[in-house]
This record gives structure tokens, C-alpha cells and sequence, in this order.
């Protein structure tokens, strides 16, 4: 029983041959069900197990059917009831609907003899990353990684996988993905902002680069602001890379995204190739909003996140700000699984081939792990600006080379600056520095005797033609030396942007004693924590920052302390840059924080309200960003900024304060509602305490503005 | 050479025969040297080392005399110099000194055939205690520890010791110790309340105790307040567990104490040891003032911590106000080794048996390990609660271990209350059940046919025969078999004080991440952190709690940021009772704070300031008390109180504003005073901004106040 929505000779199109012949030489009965509408006209969504399950049981007849119907439905009914009767609902109908939801199929005889269309697929890219991605990614997705030998590892033998290799999946999972409609579209780029997998993006296009796109793409003018009357604009969709999870429909402001059947939208992967392969950036659109953030190069992209998942909508967003310069420390976790599963890297590189190099330690330790990447470039960087300084103060030092040396230590601790200065002090080394043929050729000449007479020209010819003969490629003056090992760490020069990521459970409870202490150290490092109030990749344990009343793993009666103030436990160092944000109710918060964080000369912590798919939110998932929004309203989430570089006013609450509906916020996730099913008079307690904390809490944000105002 | 205050006659009469009979029969040359009266002279206080180095290089000759003095002055200037030249100019005082103190003695012919006074010393106390002091302790303590069997050991294969083996050392080091004048004495018990090794201790006597004490005694009338024309007076020293460290002088507000030499006070140790075995504690005398807590029994005595060792002072305190019914988990640490050395517990037991269950795991899960005691007694006391509600219902429970019953249960949150309620409920318990035979005579009563009729009471005659039969020894009614199931755990009944003791690099570095997850449970658990600023066991590394231009290992050049806010931490989760205080600066205060947590039904972590032999403050450990008194004057120390119990004004600051003297308070310790000599540019600016930091604290505490007022 195949699950499709093939009509039989869409399946005759679709069904491989090596399929198609084994069904046929070894006589299997063969049906197929459509159980994807199915559980979407039943009320199930995405989910279609219970169809198929139902459909199983009627096929197989381990049982009379009867019995097997009323089993499932009392099933469904124990699993479920704690969710509530709706659910419970929709389970039965979809168990009495996939009963008899299958066809069959006659299998052609003709199948035994069915020809493979062997087409070997044609990969492009850099090719140390293609070749990973035919010898270990390919067979890996194919579920047969078994089946590698050692020796296919032996390129990767310490650990360093390729940046990239996740975009060469196309999984095609999503049933629907959007469709854009460039008629109804302000622009404004709130949906590739909101964007787990970075599937939806905006490119603003050259007219060449508008012509020579795919003819399936819809371009149009960019309507206002920025680039009106310079570009073109799309918004470019990868259907075969989508997740199908609707948060970009959920935030578009005027309808202009509809979700639609995968394989009406296939036409769309091709323009979605074109813009990312040929379409160049286009800085002068890149800008720190919401809307202009989003013409910058994700390099985090199509990760094995769950659809909607809010870690990547944040963790996508950092890397558009800095992600050619930054490392990534990541605790053990949801984040360490979509950001480095074996050899299929979700984050990659833009054109220069730069990109976050990230690293995974241990869950206790990522914070330290973090902190000593960014101890060991800063160590080298003194290092790089001593010689600086010293080939600065040699004689022979080119004036142009001078310069750029001193721009490039002027801009040392700044991250934006210095990377143009950096590009501009490596190619002033490169072409200031002799090769040891110049050298030579500059110690015969008149040049050299008048400068240092017939002796020192002499001593310096003699010099050079020892170098050369022992394999120096460069001059043996003293700039010259310098400028060399200046270059040998050239990839240490730039400023980096160190941040270091993990979840709730790693930064509240598991790693906090070195959350805590890498914060004290008073370093540029940046630290963003994914905050599900829950273990979510271990199966939904309680951490510390789970909150009264909330249902979990060691809190089956609901929680009963209150969420830890993580981000005031920061503040009370006093150097510390704190802040917590939700991208869903205040984008330009988010990026206004991070922002600052980044340009903080000492440690940062940024808290990111991060919905999951744990907390059972009503509708599920394509509510991510809403429901942060709710979030904020009710007070349930603050969002506030601690600069302590803001010599006025180092506390600012950004919440505003909190309206009515925190019951109806509780109620409209499962992972509280469900105790008023289990425990009906403790959630009531708990969730009127949980109320009142938060009550408290906003009044407590309100005194620190007030205490930190001068 | 023997290092000793004895001249020749005193020497033949001190030293044991063994030695001499070696000495003779060896043809050893013997010299005598008091390098301890001679290093007072010259300054080097305790310090005899140098003199005792000196005298061994003019004696064994090995290299000519004049080299071997300016070697060791050299060596002298190199290590002492960063701690000023007065100690530069102390050392080579030791060495000219030295090098000609000692006396030559001719070794009588008759110290061959000495013989031995063969004197088996007698023990006495608890048989298993003495037991474990003569098979263990006094090898052990004669450095004999390996040349114990491993049987031996056989009765502590599960790790418990006995309490109180300390009592039993008598190691006699201290050099002076101190003579009470009864004439000028106040009875204020300031001495006992610091004494860190309690060996200085008030009493109170009945006329018949006094008459009974030897005839060292001074003992006079109760001056003034309780027990005034009831009671007589003494405060008993012991010279021979006195470390001599003399803080007992310093916080003497009369100068009735000063210290004399051991020897001509050992007549003292009778008085003292006679008031600890034979005179009654006094509960009318005892209550929670400075003075009164003194009459109390410490429960942690004679431990070998560093004489004027701050930490021991507030831990015996502890022990004092609850160690009768106190569990510690000890951190590894300074408070690990006096707190717990194998066979030579210092932690003892109270008259009834009752002394602090102590236990000591990792350095890094401590306040785990803590919590864990708590849980687990919590969780036996929950069904010794169940069992006793049950117990109250049964018809068959008499109406006096009802009331007793009910007592325990209504105050078995309050451990004051609970510890009498308790002793009642077990006498209840114990008097109230019924043996098998007492049960077995009342089913054969007129009184039993009475009430069950003829046939009931011979169903109940055939069970407790059947009963007896089996083993049983008590009734098999459910009101006694309840009885006997409560009495089983009956050591569990009472509430106990968990408390959590560990240094500041447990505390607020290694097991930080336990601290702040036990905290955040919400439990009534009791941490206490004896705060010396500096990893004082390990050899003085820098923790977070050290401060800025302190000078430690990892910091040599002053460490740049600022001591971290451990008590701001614990007040975020709003939750945690939390105090800072300083015992030296307000002995008031810290009971206060003391007795404040332990009645919290709720964490507390109470911070205390402890200086140390670490901190090198000038003139020694013996202003240990004044120094912490100067550290909250100046600010450097801050006290106050948060108690989340108190309705209105939860944070009560008890430091008043700080006075003038920053800068002397730094410069009167070496671990900040030696960077003026290091770095002298340097230090100038790292103590501006330890005072800038200062002032910018207490500042805050002030807001902290504003903010907590409602």
C-alpha cells in the first residue's frame, strides 16, 4: 500500500522500476490511499498514521474488522483525551475514514520487464563538496549509510565535514508549500524573515538578471523604498526544499502567499536556483530592518529542523548579519541536530567562500568550548597586531602598506569595519611584499648601491642568494618577514563574531555553571539561547525554565516553581549585555538586539522566545510566530534590552504592558491545558499562579527601568 | 637539634627514654635551640623556620658559614620582598640569629639505659569512639598510619566514623594560649563566640558543680542578666587543643584574657575538661544573643584548621544553634579536610548522642548531594505523616499517643517545636504498644469477650498466637502495627537542618551550576559559603569571588573584573532567603541571619565573610575578627538580609554607609598590597576601580532597599 495522491497512471509515471519489477515478479498485491487529503478533510493536518494504521488493519485482517476499529478508537481515546475531545474526535473519524480509504491496484504484467530511466544525477558546486556529497551524503539520506566503508571517511578523519551539503538534499517533503503572488506582495519580506529553512527569499535582480531568469519565474519592480527604479524583485520559493509549514502564509500582511500542492510548485525550484546561483547580492538593498536583513544570504539553510521550528527562524537571522565572519559554538541539543547531522551541513558559505565554522562539544561544557575559540583567535590577533605595529615602524614598509596596516588596527575590535580593512591589509601585504627574485634583483641594482653603498648592496645580494638557495620565497628584510608571517595567519586577521548557541535545557540548568562563568570572564563573546522552556530533543523533560503549571517530562502534575530569571541573573554582573527578544512579536526588536550584542565589546546573552512543536500549540506549528506575539500581549513573555554601554539608561523594557488573555494564552497550548483535563483543581492554582508571577515579573521590569535609569 | 623552650634539666625530664637510649647508644651529637621565644623577638611571630635553617647550616657545616648567611639572605630578599621590606628585614634578623642560638648537650652516659615510664594513656568515653581513637587515631596521628592492617578498618568498610575523635588528640601546638582574669571579665562571651577551634568556653554552674571543680578553677558569681544569683561563672580554656592563634584577645573588651605560655597553663586543662564531662548544660542561660549562644555545647570542636581560621568560627556557631539535629554535606575544600579527616572528626555529639551527620561527595555536587539528604528524609517523614494520620484514626489509639500524635504532626515543619514534640511522640509510641503477650493476655480478657463478643475474641486469640508463633513481638492490631512501623524509622521523625557548607570555589565557581539548581527547587535546605575570596585549600587560585587587583594564582598581576553578586543571583528566583554577613563586624547579625534561614520553609544561602592565612593580613590571623569588622566599615564587605517572609521590606540592609579607609583596608593585606610592588601603575588603577566598584555596590544594596520596600 503505497500513500500518494497518484491516480493509477500518475503511479505508472511516478513508481521507479526497480519497484515496479519487484512487485510484479513476486505476484504482491498492490493498493494505494490517499491519506494526505484524507487526514487534511478529517482534521488530522499533516498527520496521517491513524489512516494508514486503520487502513492496515482492514487490509491485513489479523482481526475482524470490528474488533480492530473499536481497539484503535479506545486507543486513540486513552492517548489523547488529555488533549482534549476534539482531538479525540478527529482520531475516530480519521480511523472510520482510512478503513476504507485504499484502491487497488492490478499490476501490469508488463512491470516485470520495467527499464530503469538511469539518470545519474548532475551535481554543481564546489567539488570537494560534491564529492562528499555523492560518496556520504547520497547513501546516508538513502537510509544505507551502513554500507560505507571506513575508507570513505578518510578525507574527514578529524571531523571537518564541508560547509553546504544540505542544499543538495531536496528532500521534497513539504504536501503544500507557498505559492507567491506577486500581485498582492508589498515587499515588505516578513515571510522569508519568519522562515525556518530558508526557503522563501527575496532577490532584488538587475534587469539582465531578470531576463535571463527561468520563464515559470514572477518578477516585478521593486514597488518602494530602497532600489525603486534600479531593481527587479522576486520572491523565490525551493518546493523541494520546504517543510511545508505555513509560518510564512501566518505573517504576510496581505494574503499574498497561499499554500499549494508540492507538484504544482515544481516549476518554481528552477527560478529558486537561478536567484541563488546567478542572482548577485546586492549590498546597497541590506540593511538592518526586518525588510532589508532579508536581501542578505542566509547560511543557514533547509536543516532538518521540525516545520515551524523558531530556533532557525533566529539562528537563520544571525547568519544574515554575520555569518562570513562568525564561529559557533553549539551545545548538545535541538540546535546541535538541524545544525550538524553528519555530512549534511545546514550551514554553508556565501560566494567568497565564507561561512560560520561551527563545532559541537558537549552538552556541560559548550559555554567554556565557546569561549576558548574566542581566546584562541584573540590570542593570535595580539599577536598578528604586534607584528603590525612592528611592520609599521620599519623603514622599509611602503607608505600604501602603512596605511592599510594602521586602518586595520584602528578597526581591530570592530567586526564591520574591519573586515573591509582586513581585505584591504592582505592585499597590501601581498603586493607590498618581495618575492626573493625581486630581492635580488632590487640588491643588483644602482637603486640598492645608492642607498646602502657598494658594501651593503654586496651583503645584501649575498643574503638573498643564501635565502634563495635554501628555499625562501620571500625577500629577508625585516618588513619582508614580517609581512609573511603576517600573512601566514591571514585568516585570522578579520574581527570574528564568536557566538555561542544551545537550548533552554543546556543554559539554564545543564551548562549554566559555565554559562555563568564564560559571562564573568567579561569577553566578545555572544550567546543566544534558544528558549522552548523544555528539553526538547530528549523528549520534553522540565528544565529550569519551564514555567507554573506547564506539563513535562519529572513535572507530569505541572511545574511547580516559576521560571528562573536567567536573563536578571546576567545583569547582576553589570558588564554583561542582556536581552531577551520574540521574533514573532517584535522583529525589529530581535534584530536591534542582536545587533547590539554583536557590537558589544564584552560577553552578550540574548534569550529568544523559540515556540516548539512540544508545547502543542492549537493549529499547530504555522502559529509559531503568532503565538510569540500572544505571548508578549499577555505578558507571558517580556521582551527588554540591558546595554551597559548605554551611559542613560542601560534598561529598556520593550514590552509594552501586559492586556487580558493570559488563561486564554495557557489554554491555547496543550502542554498546559492538558492539566485541566488530568488535575483540574491544582491548574487551577497553578495557572492563576503562573498569572501572578508574570504579573510580578512586569512589575519588577518596571522597578529596574527605574533603578537602572541613571 | 631540638627546637624547644627547655634548658638541660628540663630536657632530661621531657624527653622519652626511647629517644635518649638512641641518642646515647648512637653517639649523637645534641644541641637545643628555643627558636621560639627568639623568632617573637625578632618579629617572625610563629614563623621559626628561618631561625631553625640557619642554625642547621652554621652547625652541619656544609658549605662555609658566611656563604651559607648570604645565600639564605638572598633567597629571603627574592621571596619576601613583594611582601615589603619589614619582611625582608625579619628574615635576615632570623638568619644572623640563627646561626649562633643553639646550645650544645653533653649526653649523659646514663641516657643508654634510660627506661621507659611506660604510661598506657586512658581513654575514656563511648567504647566504639575509643575503640576507633586507639586503633586508628593515635597511629595515625604518630604519621604510624601505614603500618595499619586493613582490618583495622573492618568495622568503617561503609565510611562512617565515629563523632568526636577529635577531643582525643590533645596535640598541644599552640606556643602561648590564653589566661582568663576572672576579676576583669564582663562575661560577655565575645571570646568563646569567635574561638574557631572552641577552645574557650563560657559555663554556668550550680554551687554543687562548683564546689566539685578541681582546684585550678576560677570561678566567680554571674555578674549580671540570666542567671545572676543562681549560677556561678567560669570560661574554662583547654591549652592543650588551643591553636594559640589569640583572636580571643583581640575581641576582648576588658583585656581579661592574654596569652601565656602553654606549659604554665596546662593546670587549666583539668578545669576545662571537668566543666565538658561533669557540668549540665543550662537551657535557662541559653538563647540566640551572642552571649547566650556561648552556653550552648558546640558541636564542632578541636578541628585542624589554620589557628584564627574564620570559617571554623561560624561553623561551630552553626552547630551550636542546631547540631543536634543537623545533616551537612560538605563541599571539598578547606572545610572538607577540618571538617572531616579520616578517624579525627571534629564534628561531636551532645550528651544524648546527637551531633551533625556529616558527608562529603564531589566538589562539584555538593548542593546536589545536599539536596539529596533533604529529599530522602522529607520523603520518609511525608509517610511517617501518612502512618501517623492513620495511627490518630484507629479506634484502639489511646487518647494520649492521639494528642502526642497530633503534636508531632503540628509541628513537624518547625524544628524547634518538633525536636520536643517529637521525644513525646516516641515516649507515646513506645509506652503505648502492646507486646504480643500483652496482646495475647487482653484476648483472653472479660474485657476483650466484652467488647468483640465470644467469638471475636477468639478469632483475635488465634491470630496473635499464630502471631508469637511466627516471631512477632508486638500486637498485630492495626493501631500497633502502625506504631511499630512509625517506630522502625522513628530517627527520621524529627525535622532535621539540612545544611550545605562549601567554600567560595564551590560555591560561586565549581558548584555553581548545584547551587543554583538546588536553590531554584524550592526546598528547605540551608547553604552556607564561608567566603575567603581565594581557593584557599588548593593554593590559592582566584575564584569569581575574588576581587578586583587581588593578586592569586591565575590573577599574579591583580584580577581584572570584579567579585561576582552570588547573593543578587539567589535573590532573583525571589524565593531564597539570602544574607551576607560578618561576624567579626556584627556577631548579632550573623545569628540573626542564621536563625532567620533555618526557620525558612524555603532555600537560604548565607554568604560569610572569612578571612584568611591566604589574605597575609598584617600582624597575623589573630585580627581576623577586626578585619572583618574594618571590611564592612570601608565597604569592602557588605551585610544584609533578604527574607522573602517578611511581607513588607524583604531586603534589609545592615551595613551602615562606609566610611573613609578604603585604600588602608587593601593595603593592610599583602594578597592586594604586594601589586603596589609588582605593579605599582597597575595597582594604583585596579584598587580605584575595586573602591569605584565598591561604592557602585552599595549604591545598589540602597536601591535594592527602595525596591524591596513592598
Amino acid at each position: 500500500m503505497i500513500n500518494c495522491q497518484w491516480d493509477k497512471k500518475e503511479l505508472e509515471h511516478h513508481l521507479d522500476a526497480a519497484s515496479k519489477r519487484y512487485i510484479a515478479k513476486n505476484n504482491i498485491q498492490l493498493y494505494t490511499i490517499n491519506a494526505i487529503d484524507l487526514a487534511i478533510k478529517v482534521g488530522m493536518g499533516k498527520r496521517t498514521n491513524t489512516i494508514l494504521q486503520s487502513a492496515f488493519f482492514t487490509l491485513a485482517k489479523v482481526m475482524p474488522e470490528a474488533d480492530a476499529i473499536k481497539y484503535m478508537k479506545d486507543a486513540a481515546t486513552a492517548s489523547y483525551l488529555k488533549k482534549g475531545q476534539d482531538v479525540v474526535d478527529c482520531n475516530h473519524r480519521a480511523i472510520d475514514a482510512g478503513a476504507t480509504a485504499f484502491v487497488k491496484i492490478d499490476v501490469p504484467a508488463s512491470w516485470a520487464n520495467a527499464e530503469d530511466k538511469a539518470k545519474e544525477p548532475k551535481y554543481e558546486g564546489k567539488p570537494e563538496l560534491v564529492k562528499m556529497v555523492k560518496d556520504i551524503l547520497v547513501p546516508v539520506d538513502k537510509m544505507d549509510g551502513d554500507s560505507l566503508p571506513v575508507s570513505a571517511f578518510k578525507d574527514y578523519v578529524d571531523g571537518q565535514f564541508e560547509l553546504g551539503a544540505a542544499a543538495y538534499e531536496k528532500r521534497g517533503v513539504a504536501v503544500t508549500v507557498p505559492e507567491w503572488d506577486e500581485t498582492k506582495c508589498i515587499q515588505c519580506n516578513n515571510c522569508a524573515y519568519v522562515c525556518p529553512h530558508a526557503t522563501i527569499r527575496p532577490f532584488a535582480l538587475t534587469e539582465t538578471e531578470a531576463k535571463k531568469a527561468p520563464k515559470a519565474a514572477k518578477i516585478v519592480d521593486v514597488k518602494a523604498g530602497k532600489g525603486k527604479g534600479v531593481y527587479k524583485y522576486t520572491m523565490a520559493v525551493s518546493p523541494l526544499d520546504c517543510m511545508g509549514c505555513g509560518v510564512c502564509v501566518g505573517v504576510c500582511p496581505t494574503k499574498a502567499i497561499t499554500m499549494k500542492p508540492q507538484e504544482e510548485q515544481l516549476d518554481q525550484q528552477k527560478v529558486f536556483d537561478y536567484c541563488v546561483s546567478k542572482v548577485a547580492e546586492k549590498p546597497d538593498m541590506q540593511d538592518l530592518t526586518v525588510k532589508g536583513s532579508q536581501f542578505k544570504k542566509p547560511l543557514l539553510e533547509f536543516s532538518g529542523s521540525c516545520a515551524g521550528c523558531a530556533e532557525t527562524s533566529y539562528a537563520r537571522l544571525i547568519t544574515q548579519l554575520f555569518g562570513d565572519r562568525m564561529y559557533i559554538s553549539n551545545a548538545t541539543g535541538c540546535s546541535s541536530i538541524w545544525g550538524g547531522p553528519g555530512a549534511t551541513s545546514p550551514y554553508c558559505t556565501n560566494k567568497d567562500g565564507h561561512g560560520p565554522a561551527w563545532a559541537n562539544s558537549l552538552f556541560e561544557d559548550n559555554a567554556e568550548h565557546g569561549l576558548g575559540m574566542y581566546v584562541a583567535q584573540k590570542v593570535i590577533r595580539e599577536s598578528l597586531a604586534e607584528k603590525t605595529r612592528k611592520l609599521i615602524e620599519q623603514p622599509q614598509t611602503r607608505p600604501a602598506l602603512k596605511d592599510a596596516a594602521q586602518k586595520w588596527l584602528d578597526t581591530m575590535d570592530d567586526g564591520e569595519a574591519n573586515k573591509e580593512a582586513t581585505k584591504a591589509y592582505v592585499a597590501a601585504l601581498e603586493s607590498n611584499i618581495s618575492t626573493i627574485d625581486e630581492a635580488i634583483a632590487f640588491a643588483k641594482s644602482a637603486k640598492a648601491k645608492e642607498l646602502f653603498g657598494e658594501d651593503g648592496a654586496k651583503k645584501m645580494l649575498d643574503s638573498d642568494m643564501k635565502r634563495k638557495a635554501a628555499g625562501e620565497k620571500y625577500c629577508g628584510c625585516s618588513a619582508c618577514v614580517l609581512a609573511a608571517e603576517i600573512l601566514k595567519d591571514k585568516e585570522y586577521l578579520s574581527k570574528k563574531s564568536i557566538w555561542i548557541f544551545g537550548g533552554d535545557g543546556w543554559a539554564y540548568d545543564i551548562g549554566f555553571g559555565g554559562v555563568d562563568h564564560v559571562l564573568a570572564q567579561n569577553e566578545d563573546v555572544n550567546i543566544f539561547v534558544f528558549d522552548t522552556e523544555v528539553y526538547s530533543n530528549t523528549g520534553g523533560q522540565a528544565s529550569k525554565a519551564s514555567n507554573i503549571g506547564q506539563v513535562a517530562q519529572f513535572a507530569a502534575a505541572g511545574k511547580e516553581v516559576k521560571k528562573k530569571s536567567l536573563a536578571e541573573i546576567a545583569m547582576s554582573y553589570g558588564y554583561v549585555y542582556v536581552a531577551q527578544v520574540a521574533m514573532g512579536a517584535n522583529p525589529a526588536q530581535t534584530i536591534k538586539a542582536i545587533s547590539e550584542a554583536e557590537a558589544y565589546h564584552g560577553p552578550s546573552l540574548i534569550i529568544g522566545y523559540a515556540p516548539c512543536e512540544m508545547h502543542s500549540i492549537k493549529g499547530g506549528m504555522i502559529h509559531c510566530q503568532e503565538e510569540m506575539k500572544k505571548a508578549v500581549e499577555c505578558g507571558y513573555w517580556n521582551m527588554f534590552r540591558f546595554n551597559p554601554a548605554n551611559e542613560t539608561g542601560k534598561f529598556t523594557l520593550d514590552s509594552k504592558a501586559p492586556k487580558d488573555g493570559y488563561q486564554e494564552f495557557l489554554m491555547n497550548e496543550a502542554r498546559y491545558s492538558r492539566l485541566t483535563r488530568e488535575f483540574p483543581e491544582r491548574a487551577g492554582e497553578l495557572f492563576a499562579r503562573n498569572e501572578a508571577a508574570a504579573k510580578e515579573r512586569y512589575e519588577h521590569l518596571l522597578k529596574l527601568v527605574e533603578m537602572y535609569k541613571d
